[in-house]
């Protein structure tokens, strides 16, 4: 017996069959004892239909406006989700975001969940109900509704497992877990059975289409279990738990990748200490955010130093004009380079705390593929390297097998 | 300056196009110098969908989740509404039942208002914004979202009129007002420019295309001027107002016809006292509303007597084997007629109180048609007959024009 919050993505609940598969399984684990919590997002394509609308009326809608339009689509999929379980002869009550209390703050479209007052789930609950919840949503202390913005179900969803103490997070989805790396570009790729929450965090590209990463930080926070796993199948999916309950820590967890970035080299800029705080400032300021970061030393007498880093693609054009101002101007560069044909690989992994050598091996790894790095960045659980976006494939296959992923 | 609630019905707001229109009216409302208050419904054919999803999932589906889902169709167009407003550089707010909270009855799928707290609403207008509520929706103690049934934003338009002490409710529809009767069967309809709460009432077959029954009485009851007129013209509707407004108290304000009744007659059943109130008693309980009720005077020794009513035509197959039980039992009728083929035609006014022999004149002109009449019956303001349904065209034509309705 059990507190179970169960989550069911867009895809799970995108037609009424779909829906009545979910029902199925809600009553599934209520009969084996558990009392259970659902949190449905909206049909598929029902969100973009919605915003569509919005944006047929004006260019740039209202954000409060858009959160009241956005949250029809799990109030009527939840609303749905109950009916289903009903018609299977279970009792169900859907309930809204503020009627849940998922108080947030009055940020529209990308709202943070201040508090959630259990007492609505508990009452309906303990009248022998499963309570299905609408996700990605919540109010503001005036009673507006808002919304958490993109994949805000699985914020929903941990966030309600934390305030109602539940002993797990199920997070259905249309594949069956997290793995090793992503299986379109590396056969070998496997799933992984068990994961920490800083490992899921630096995989956050890994992740990214099974799990809203920022639903991660709050499992963490709270110590919330979360198992990933398929809504189409019954097979275990991922677990992500505290770092106490991996049942051994291994090296490298896996392989991720992430190609929206690009590279920006400023050639022989002035070496004067406060240059780099006015470069990235100009660039904060128009709220772009940096990633990796390389600085070489100075080139001796010159007083002169090259300095690499990435924006994100997407921004490049936004931030090159101020760039170039910049570089051109107080910082007395030479040239600035741009090269958006790159790909950012990493290994993740909590036991490369306790290993030596496990960058050395991967730049070897790399080096023997004759891929050349163009930039690298470490963090304690993670190391990162710029390459050519053209060796994607066989560099992430490269270090897939290299550290012994593939293996059984 | 005044405080103005408009009502905008579906086919007002069934498009983006539509939405728009909506918006200009409202804002040149607010452009007189007016604070403006608007209701809207769900864009047309939007609740039959989504109450259809609910179909799709059970035969039966629960009444509660029933109102959740369709209580976003209004949730939608509200800020729609709202956006379309902005955009044409004005401000407004889109209000959710629960947040005007309007507070109804459990009665979900029906639900009645108890209390509408007027306060969300005075802010709104005191930062200049219009507020655009979303109609036919309220919220229980709880807290769940209610529905107030079909036509359900006419009476959330009026009751939020009376909560604010708005000095008129107008309501926009696809029609331009109220008419003498149904222009398309009597060509010499005309617009009516004023009536009373009483006489709208009576007109109730007239009135539903264009104005729920249910608002009326709320607007009798709390004085709230109604004027119902076109969304897409300028012109002057028909204004419902107390009986002391009205310019002059014509004698027949309008004819009204319904075809939605079909007769039954008990031929010589037991005249003892209790039978009448048995038969009514046991029909009643299977929640069927019986509108006319004709007895005859009993015949002589025999202590027979006729009973003729009608009923529901769309509860008459559920009705008769109630009725054949009774009256062939514990009535010991001789036979029971049924005829769905007759058309009760109603003449209103509130003039016939102290003008004598209208009804008389009633008859004499379908006399004059050859129209035979089934039965009769009155009220203080109306005369109803019920004759064989073919003759509809030429009854309601005879007492338009006899009454002088068609004239300038």
């Amino acid at each position: 017996m059990a507190l179970v919050v169960q989550k069911y993505g867009g895809t799970s609940v995108g037609s009424i069959d779909r829906i009545r598969n979910v029902a199925r399984r809600c009553l599934e684990s209520q009969r084996k004892g558990n009392d259970v919590v659902v949190i449905v997002s909206a049909m598929s394509g029902e969100t973009n239909r919605l915003l569509g609308l919005a944006h047929q009326v004006t260019a740039l809608p209202d954000a409060r406006e858009m959160d009241a339009i956005a949250a029809t689509g799990e109030q009527v999929s939840a609303a749905l989700t109950a009916l289903a379980i009903q018609e299977l002869g279970g009792k169900a009550r859907s309930l809204l975001g503020h009627q849940v209390k998922i108080l947030t703050d009055g940020a529209f479209t990308k709202a943070r969940i201040k508090t959630i007052e259990g007492s609505r789930i508990f009452s309906t609950l303990k009248d022998g109900e499963i309570a299905v919840v609408a996700g990605f949503q919540g109010a503001n202390e005036r009673g507006d509704i808002t919304t958490l913005g993109r994949g805000g179900s699985d914020t929903s969803a941990v966030a309600v497992a934390a305030a109602i103490g539940a002993d797990a997070c199920e997070i259905y989805t249309d594949v069956d877990g997290v793995y090793t790396t992503d299986p379109n570009i590396c056969p070998s790729a496997k799933k992984i059975a068990r994961i920490s929450f800083e490992e899921m965090l630096e995989l956050a590209s890994l992740g990214a289409k099974v799990l809203q990463i920022r639903s991660v930080e709050i499992a963490m926070k709270y110590n919330v279990p979360i198992h990933v796993r398929s809504s189409f199948s019954e097979i275990e999916g991922t677990w992500v738990t505290g770092e106490d309950k991996a049942l051994e820590q291994v090296v490298v967890a896996g392989v991720a990748y992430d190609k929206n970035e690009a590279r920006v080299s400023i050639i022989g800029m002035s070496d004067k200490p406060t240059a780099v705080a006015d470069l990235f400032g100009s660039i904060a300021e128009k709220n772009i955010s940096v990633d990796m970061i390389i600085q070489n030393v100075s080139r001796g007498a010159e007083d002169r130093t090259d300095i690499t880093f990435t924006v994100p693609k997407t921004d490049l054009a936004h931030a090159k004009p101020e760039i170039e101002a910049i570089a051109k101007g107080n910082l007395g560069a030479k040239e600035v380079r741009y090269d958006d044909d790159v790909v950012k690989v990493s290994i993740v992994g909590l036991g490369m705390r306790s290993h030596a050598g496990i960058a050395a091996k991967m730049f070897r790894l790399l080096a023997s593929e004759g891929i050349a790095i163009q930039a690298i960045s470490t963090s304690e659980i993670k190391v990162s390297c710029l390459v050519p976006a053209k060796y994607t494939e066989l560099a992430v296959r490269a270090l897939h097998d290299g550290f012994g992923l593939g293996d059984k």
